[in-house]
């Protein structure tokens, strides 16, 4: 008998009938002789509408703001529990659900973004010893009494965190997608889905912007080295498993291409090359809560004057401009130039610690098709490239062919 | 400095903007220079949504199944609470959102029908002592870990219990009417708002179909002493005060006249007059859990036999007469007659204690209208009869001009 955690997000219980579907799911798993928990996001749209109150009346700039945008927020999700454990009944299966708070599942006190700290694991597991299936309304927890909310996607982690506070066998993650594919399927037609992906690749892939899991959910399960499989709930095929580096018999040199259109780029001339004046430039942007990605600095011939490009989010650009421009009077750079027109293209694989010239093969695959590259960063196992945003689709499909990621 | 709770209901909250100008409502009492506790409802409509989630997963025939429509409908209170926190912090007044299971408040363990057992005020009172606004979710409790709701309607009864427990000077239940009317403005137009009415006089009416306030939240008030202002939150006016018997000065006769056409009358003729008899047919209508209203019965000449009319909510006609044919065997009555055209109408008045003669005045005004009383109740401070349904406005004009109740 194994313990099974399945997470149901917001489009498999978008109405009555896919909460019966999920039952349905739920159901097999126990005729497998399984004890099985369940996390459940929102109705989808539901967060959406209550979001959109919240943004109605504030403007969320205190703590005390965002205490009120989770007990708000957090209702979609207890929603959903209630009416699947009804669901469950229905079909002659005990069932129970409980809310973040009645598990309890404890997090730090940043409402709207909070982290778990911990997880009691004891009323579930006595919920799943007395024969009932453990109905848990995820993306929330309970902080001093008070209800937080772990961020958007926030009941990936949910339900990967509580896999690992069970000690569960598995941690299916059901969604819209019936896995991780070597790139995006509506950009090009041979994306393969993987059988298997390291919790690594899966990171860099979720933080580059497929948005299959929660960077943390992936975090989670590789810290506590959770078994997670990604999979649809609208068809009985199998899915992705996210597995250690050791489980991947065969390695590829890259395992996937990833893309983000959230990408926009700030140059800034003739910088005075002096000690210092990087802490100038990027602390007032922390300051501002800004994420600077990638960063290149180009010294002048004479030494004495440098260029820095870096890329911030599109939504942040405005952002980031004002606060380089108060930083201005310090810096004494020549000129800024912004271009919100650009889109980052990266190639993600273990196989590139032990593959040599892949970078090299990237960089020929781009020149092939006369796309310029703009900035470049790496990291142990990813290469990534800022490119005009109009070149996006055309550059990942001509990586995807350059590294044959159409072939199994 | 005053201590009152303000519960505000779902069509008061039924949008953002009708939420600010709640917020505006709790401003005017604070700059008063008084402490507010706030029980908010649902936005008008959303707990008819989550029923009806509800309602097409499951019959609800088990308690575990009440358990989960209480963790799915109090989530509409929850989301009204957090709302309107924001828009008071919008205004600068501090404040926060308190579910049932916050305060707490404890309830037995009635899941959907759940009474209250007990209010722990402490932080309630911490909130309101540290100069903040708490805004707390109606309807909602807690029994032994879980959610529970005190019934359609229960805001009211949270609000009066939390007045109790707080020690409040004064509970003001903004509705969408502006007070207590002598009768039904729709159907008499110069019915009057009472300034002041008693307790037991607004248990009657509303336990009459007087849909101004849950009964339940009455007889709280009644027996904790709660002084309880029914008010509109559509406009700045005075309301109706409910209040000791002793504080109402003049008494009249008769202060309000209450209807329900929520009536259906059953006949059984030529029952056998014989001990145990009605233990025979209420027995199993109380099984059924069908609420018998008003019984008359008619013994024969010979005292052989008896005929038995009484009355039952229009909606248990059906169940009722199963139940009546279940226990047939055992009373031998002749025939049935079901009746679903009939409707009572009610004088109710602490004055009745006083004055005689009242309930000829009250079978006067009908017969004048050529209107056939079929069944008469009474109590200490109301007098029912049951007529024909089509003469229900008829008869609630006629007996509003009888008592004079348009005059102050």
């Amino acid at each position: 008998m194994a313990l099974i955690v399945q997470k149901f997000g917001g489009t498999s219980v978008a109405n009555i009938e896919r909460i019966r579907n999920v039952a349905i799911k739920v159901k097999k798993e126990l005729d497998l002789g399984n004890k099985v928990a369940v996390v459940v996001s929102a109705m989808s749209g539901v967060t959406n509408q209550l979001v959109g109150y919240v943004n109605e009346l504030s403007p969320l700039e205190t703590s005390a703001a965002w205490a009120e945008y989770d007990q708000v927020v957090s209702s979609g999700e207890q929603v959903t529990s209630g009416l699947l454990a009804l669901a469950l009944q229905e079909m002659g299966i005990p069932a129970r659900s409980f809310s973040g708070w009645q598990i309890p599942l404890e997090t730090d006190s940043a409402y709207g973004k909070a982290r778990i700290a911990n997880i009691g694991p004891d009323d579930v597991h006595k919920t799943l010893n007395s024969g009932m299936v453990a109905v848990v309304a995820g993306f929330q927890g309970i902080h001093n009494g008070r209800v937080t909310t772990l961020g958007r996607g926030g009941s990936d982690t949910s339900a990967v965190a509580l896999a690992a506070a069970l000690k569960a066998d598995r941690c299916d993650i059901y969604t819209d997608v019936d896995g991780v594919y070597t790139t995006d399927p509506r950009i090009v037609e041979g994306a393969r889905k993987l059988e298997k992906i390291t919790y690594e690749e899966m990171l860099e892939l979720a933080s580059l912007g497929a948005k299959v899991l929660q960077t943390r959910s992936v975090e989670m399960a590789m810290n506590h080295r959770v078994v997670v499989q990604v999979l649809t709930s609208f068809a009985d095929i199998p899915g992705t498993l996210l597995v250690n580096e050791e489980n991947i018999v065969e390695q590829k040199r890259i395992t996937g291409i990833a893309y983000s259109r959230d990408e926009a780029r700030i140059t800034l001339t003739e910088i005075a090359n002096i000690p210092g004046m990087s802490a100038a430039l990027f602390g007032p942007l922390a300051e501002a809560n800004i994420n600077v990605d990638m960063i290149v600095q180009n010294v002048t011939e004479d030494g004495h004057a440098t260029d820095i490009t870096f890329t911030v989010p599109k939504s942040d650009l405005d952002r980031a401009l004002a606060a380089v421009d108060k930083a201005g009077a310090k810096l004494k750079f020549k000129s800024i130039h912004a271009d919100r027109n650009v889109a980052k293209v990266s190639i993600v694989g273990v196989g590139m610690r032990s593959h040599a010239g892949i970078a090299l093969t990237m960089f020929r695959a781009l020149a092939d098709k006369n796309i310029n590259i703009l900035v470049i960063s790496t990291s142990e196992i990813k290469t990534s490239v800022l490119i005009a945003e109009e070149y996006t689709e055309l550059a990942v499909r001509a990586l995807h062919a350059a590294f044959e990621l159409e072939k199994a």
